[in-house]
Formats: C-alpha cells, sequence, structure tokens
C-alpha cells in the first residue's frame, strides 16, 4: 500500500497552513538530527503526506530544494518482505538507489529504487 | 484521504512492468479521448497511482514530458464537499488552477491548487 509521499518544501509553518485549511489533521513536528531535517505528518486515511524541511543546507532535502525547488521528493510503499524485494529487484536489473536495505529510527527496513526505473518517482520501499 | 497520485510516463507498458515486479496488481488500461492521455491504475490499498502516457504531443501530459520529463503530475486527495473547500480556499486567497469546479466522466466534482500553494505538488481536490 501506499504509506506515504515526501514533499520536500522551504517551510512547514507555511505548508502546512494550506493542508490544515482542508481540514487535514497534521501530527506533531519532528527533528531528526542525523537527516538535518524537520518534519510533519499530515494524516489521510491510512497514507500520510510527510512535509521535509531542511534544517541545513547541506543536507539531502537542502540540496533537493536548492537544485529542484519545493515538491514531492519521494513515495513510499509499504510491502511485507523488504529483503526479498530488495534482491529481486536486483536480480531483474532494475536500478536502486540504495546500496542495501538499512534500518530506520523505528527498526522497519527500507531502501529506494532510482526514478528511472519507476517512471520518474523516486520509490521508497518501506517494510512494516 | 489520498486518493490517487497522477505519474506522468513515457511509456506505460514499461513503467507498469517495475510495479508489477512488485507484486502490485495494475487494473484495465484506459484512453480518456478528450484528455488524449492513456492511463493505467495500480491498486495500492485504498490509494493508487495513475500512470498517464500522452497519446498526442500536444496534450496536458505531452506538454508535461517535454517540460519536465517523467515525473509525479498531481497528488488527488479525497473530500466531502468540493464546492464548499473551493469557495473556502477562494475567500482565503489561496491561488488556485482551476477557475470553476468541473465535473468529471464519472460525475466527481473536481478542481486544481496551484503549486506555489501546497509545497510544489499540484493538487486535485475530488469529490466522491
Amino acid at each position: 500500500m501506499l504509506d506515504h509521499l515526501g514533499v520536500a518544501v522551504r517551510s512547514i509553518a507555511e505548508a502546512r497552513r494550506f493542508y490544515e485549511t482542508l481540514g487535514i489533521r497534521v501530527g506533531g513536528e519532528e527533528t531528526v538530527e542525523y537527516e538535518k531535517v524537520k518534519t510533519a505528518m499530515l494524516l489521510l486515511g491510512e497514507s500520510r503526506i510527510e512535509l521535509l524541511e531542511a534544517t541545513e543546507e547541506d543536507s539531502v532535502i537542502g540540496r533537493f530544494l536548492a537544485r529542484r525547488g519545493e515538491g514531492l521528493h519521494h513515495v513510499a510503499l509499504r510491502m511485507e518482505d523488504v529483503d526479498t524485494v530488495f534482491r529481486r529487484l536486483k536480480e531483474q536489473g532494475v536500478r536502486l538507489a540504495s546500496e542495501e536495505v538499512r534500518e530506520g529510527a523505528g527498526g522497519h527496513r527500507y531502501f529506494f529504487v532510482h526514478p528511472t526505473s519507476t517512471g520518474g518517482v523516486l520509490v521508497e520501499i518501506v517494510g512494516r
């Protein structure tokens, strides 16, 4: 299923105003120090939109904003067995954007697929 | 809730291969003559990814692909009362990308919000 969209924004305070006007509930803001990013979650049924604001220019989201401006950064799909999916895609020669499956702060496993393989979208495959 | 993502692709045949490798079910392909677009739906829980391939270069998706390449075209949020939402956003001076609420083929009402108001994403508000 569609877990979340990551959207890079210059200002969470400004972007969340629009979504709140729509009546969408916004979860707590959080700063992820090692990724130099501040996040806020828009709760949309079983999916979410994750607003991503860089806390430093020299960070993944900071560089993305400098290069491309605001907009979609990635689409995350939730799958049962991330390691099997990783292996299967690798075998089929799909271009990946991660060298290996990593483990996130919450213990979920994840990796990224390169946009050239997916129709132009950076796709994150994330486990439960 | 998050109804669907519209992703502009050069070739549905090629893009769907990747999503099928993930085990994602793809609904029937459809051609919408008046929008000069072929579509295929990836079924992802209560949301969908709609792959959009232009049938002519001189079309919304054809021009998008020429200008930006493959990638996310729009994010559609499903709301209860589209006309009220339209009026409320207009009153608050949110920049919209539609002059009025329109009615789609299935009878659902919809309009678009300009990316400058939403964090860089073309947002479609769609009714039931």
